[in-house]
């Protein structure tokens, strides 16, 4: 164990030897360098295009496709894996760069894949799976061979956490023929919704650097919304998927518990938890590309790389036609008004859909969504020896602002017992029964509501998600769906209610969206409802 | 709250308001009732036919179908379900006289129904459902409107568990067609493997009564092994389902956790448990109808009325053609060497698969069964105000022996912490990815083993079940296939080893079987197996 004066130069030292591996020819002018901090309020989802380091062919390779029409492309030849999987390796390192998105990049070995992909597709006429040649970025904390999983806690640097084995998902991807090349950052404990640690430092939103590109896979937000990577994998247990889909503009997913393999991570905490389960999930630039990644990782029977995954293959739904839909709309809770971008997006949603002839019912009465959010607080800190803090206090490393101010902790961290737990679970089911009694009797195919009470915020300052815990709480999947941008001419509030920590001038520019919600392992549903949604949303 | 000296009479009075129930015409004789008794070596599962209660239809009715076949003629109109239900109840009535099955009897609303089922069928020319006027019958745990929920616990008797709304599964069920009559009987906490309370007394083997039925679902494995039923349904978190039928010789299904509702149900414990998932599933006289129960219950959406219950729709696999099974051989674990007669029903299996082209492929290494056995008594025992034992305390009624010796509780009942929590899911997760490892590396279709160590036992000497506890323990779906009879003549053992309590003499007549099983919600998987190895072993 490092000495605990060590833990700035060990951080500074591990991130650098990621930054030393960018080639010399894709890195951005000093100047540029010098303009992108955590201070500048400048949009850099630009920058890409314009630097210079791309060329025009990867620019468009980045820019024009998302992940199903790049594969159509790589599977009839149009572009080689190797010429997609350099372009967004140079888009990765720029984005990184510019916003601090990445932990471990492996550039080399994507490329030498991308070689032995485009080998393989003419020596053999086909394709090595669904996903043949395509560059899929993942979180941090899934283990790829060689790789380090430090999850940013300089305890965990120094070659102890290098994966001798895939994580059960990557494996798979690898499988359906993925090219594989980076990692992205995450919060310190991977518990808040600032992408920040005393390893990699900390993620900005590529929409405005002085916002949070969100959390806990924060890195996979920005990733993604500069495009350098179309499709990316985050993990959600309160949020984490969404909160970083949302502020940077992204779809992105929370599918059911246990549908998508999550065995093989990393884990700033203890294995062996009663509480609420993970999720692993796509963040992508289109919501073809959502149900992309689910129906063929659903395709691959996942439940053959990991016991955890229930054995439930993807239901093709029949009804293929376009249907008129019943949307519940959730109720906002007092204790957490939404601030006028996010309001916005949600009545822009709402008077769309009508129009689109779909029927709105506002949900009357709902299980409380505060309480909720504060039983699930307490389903995250039932570890008696907080393991996520030991790890912390491992290196000497101080805690990030985000988790010293954590809502998301009860405070009774590490003291709560099994009288406790039975209480929880108890009163959990309860709240599951009451909601499914609201499924069943109103007849609601879908829940429309919003993301979170702001959409991104300056660092450090984001605060509470009631609205994403509650579909974990309740083990929904849930999706977002990028809808407008904030805007400070428009969003500018009624005067009367006070939004914590909203400044119109300061989210300005940030994009909003929606979230969609259905039953546990209603996925299928669920997909099917919000792509109508997402192209009246379009429209 | 009854004071301690009259829980005695409470009981007893309980138990006689049952027995009133029985129409006169219903009684057997005063010698017969004598004669049956849990110190008579006899076998009664032909006094039905033989007492002279049950006219020749009745005994037709009861003795030459199975519920696939009854339905069928119920829904061409070959019987009416008055008939059929009036069968049953008497066969019922008959059954709880000479074995103390029953806890519940609603023979008249029961035969209420039975005439608007009929009615029905006549004047809409089809049935309710596809259980339309079948008699079902259900384990005590199950809420019936207007019928206690004593679970055998005096200090339940008195009204205060009378149930005002049906169990989702008994919703269910008369939605689709069924008759409800009768509640069957369990063991006081319904954790060990001999039907036993203080008030309804003690369920005994219908094939020689000086042997346990088994438990928790003892009385239902009695209803069904006497024919009082030829369809039942019971819950099993550690063998409840498998013990009785072993005990009893029917087929039993514990299916995979959360597939077959198990909501609102009495229980002995306390609500909110982060232990092991207890499992609804039917006892039955065929293979098939095994396949009926759960084709029908899945087919009737049962995420409808149990929002525990899985969304993951009963799949028809599409091999519907017979094919050559690689059967896993479930190793025997030395702490627990299956006694003679088990041996032989299993050794006999093997031969007769072998012999009709099937592959058996011995597992060499598992993990410890001894290990899952003692980390799932501790699951057992999370509880720390140990609500099942406060339940018995309330009236002051002592502790049944099985309870008082059992070997399902932990040294540190009612002690354990959320650490121990921990530790236990990670090691149950270890467990479960090492089994899976055994299925994805040698390709097995299913597991073949005992189901027990021993088939029935005398009263109160059972004990241990850790060949089917092993399947609560990794959420296996599991099946027990009736297989031959113990022998005194042939089971006397080989003289090494020392069967704890086996005595050839006193088990000689009782039923055997053996226990298949596969991984978590291949549930479909396992059925298609089974039904072609449970159609060579009746070969």
């Amino acid at each position: 164990m490092a000495a605990t004066s060590d833990w700035k130069a060990i951080g500074a030292q591990k991130k650098q030897s990621i930054l030393d591996k960018i080639p010399p020819e894709w890195r951005l002018p000093a100047e540029t360098l010098a303009a992108a901090h955590e201070d500048a309020e400048i949009d850099v989802t630009g920058i890409p295009r314009e630097c210079g380091i791309l060329t025009a062919d990867e620019i468009t390779i980045t820019e024009s496709y998302d992940a199903t029409a790049l594969l159509a492309k790589l599977a009839a030849g149009g572009y080689t894996s190797l010429a997609v999987t350099t372009a967004f390796c140079k888009r990765a390192a720029i984005a990184n760069q510019l916003t601090n998105c990445l932990t471990e990049t492996f550039f080399d070995e994507a490329l030498e894949r991308a070689k032995y992909l485009d080998e393989y597709l003419a020596a053999n006429k086909k394709t090595v799976g669904p996903l043949h040649g395509l560059p899929i970025s993942i979180k941090d904390s899934f283990n790829y061979i060689g790789q380090e999983t430090t999850l940013g806690f300089v305890s965990f640097v120094g070659g102890k956490t290098v994966a001798k084995e895939h994580s059960a998902l990557v494996k798979m991807l690898l499988d359906l023929g993925a090219v594989l090349y980076i990692k992205s950052n995450i919060p310190q404990t991977l518990m808040t919704a600032d992408s920040e640690n005393h390893v990699f430092g900390r993620t900005l939103n590529p929409h405005k650097l002085t916002l949070t590109a969100g959390g806990s896979s924060g890195g996979e937000g920005a990733v993604v919304g500069i495009r350098a990577a179309v499709l990316g994998v985050g993990t959600d247990v309160g949020g984490s998927i969404r909160v970083p889909a949302l502020c940077c503009g992204t779809y992105g997913f929370r599918p059911s518990a246990s549908r998508i393999p999550y065995g093989g991570q990393g884990s700033p905490g203890r294995a062996g938890s009663p509480g609420v389960l993970a999720a692993a999930g796509p963040l992508a630039t289109s919501f073809r590309d959502v149900r992309l990644f689910m129906e063929t990782v659903l395709g691959q029977q996942p439940w053959k790389y990991d016991h955890t995954v229930l054995h439930a293959p993807w239901r093709q739904l029949s009804s293929s036609a376009p249907k008129i839909l019943t949307i519940g709309l959730l109720p906002i809770d007092p204790a957490f008004p939404i601030h006028p971008p996010m309001r916005r997006a949600l009545d822009s949603a709402i008077s769309k859909l009508k129009a689109a002839g779909h029927t709105i019912v506002p949900l009357g009465y709902v299980p409380s969504i505060a309480v909720a959010n504060r039983e699930i607080a307490e389903y995250y800190s039932l570890d008696p020896i907080i393991t996520p803090f030991k790890n912390i206090e491992a290196s000497g490393e101080p805690q990030i602002r985000s988790v010293a101010e954590s809502p998301f902790l009860s405070k009774r961290l590490g003291k709560l017992d099994m009288d406790d737990l039975y209480t929880l679970n108890a009163t959990r089911t309860q709240c599951m029964a009451a909601w499914h009694k609201i499924w069943t009797t109103t007849g609601i195919d879908v829940i429309l509501g919003p993301v979170c009470e702001t959409t991104a915020m300056p660092h450090d300052t984001f605060g509470n998600t009631p609205y994403t815990t509650l579909y974990n709480y309740l083990d929904y999947p849930s999706l977002v769906i990028p809808h407008l941008k904030a805007d400070k001419e428009i969003d500018v509030g009624d005067g009367f209610i006070s939004y914590k920590g909203y400044n119109a001038e300061k989210t300005h520019g940030a994009p909003t969206g929606v979230q969609v919600a259905a039953r546990p392992q209603f996925d299928e549903e669920l997909l099917d409802a919000a792509e109508i949604i997402s192209e009246v949303l379009k429209a």
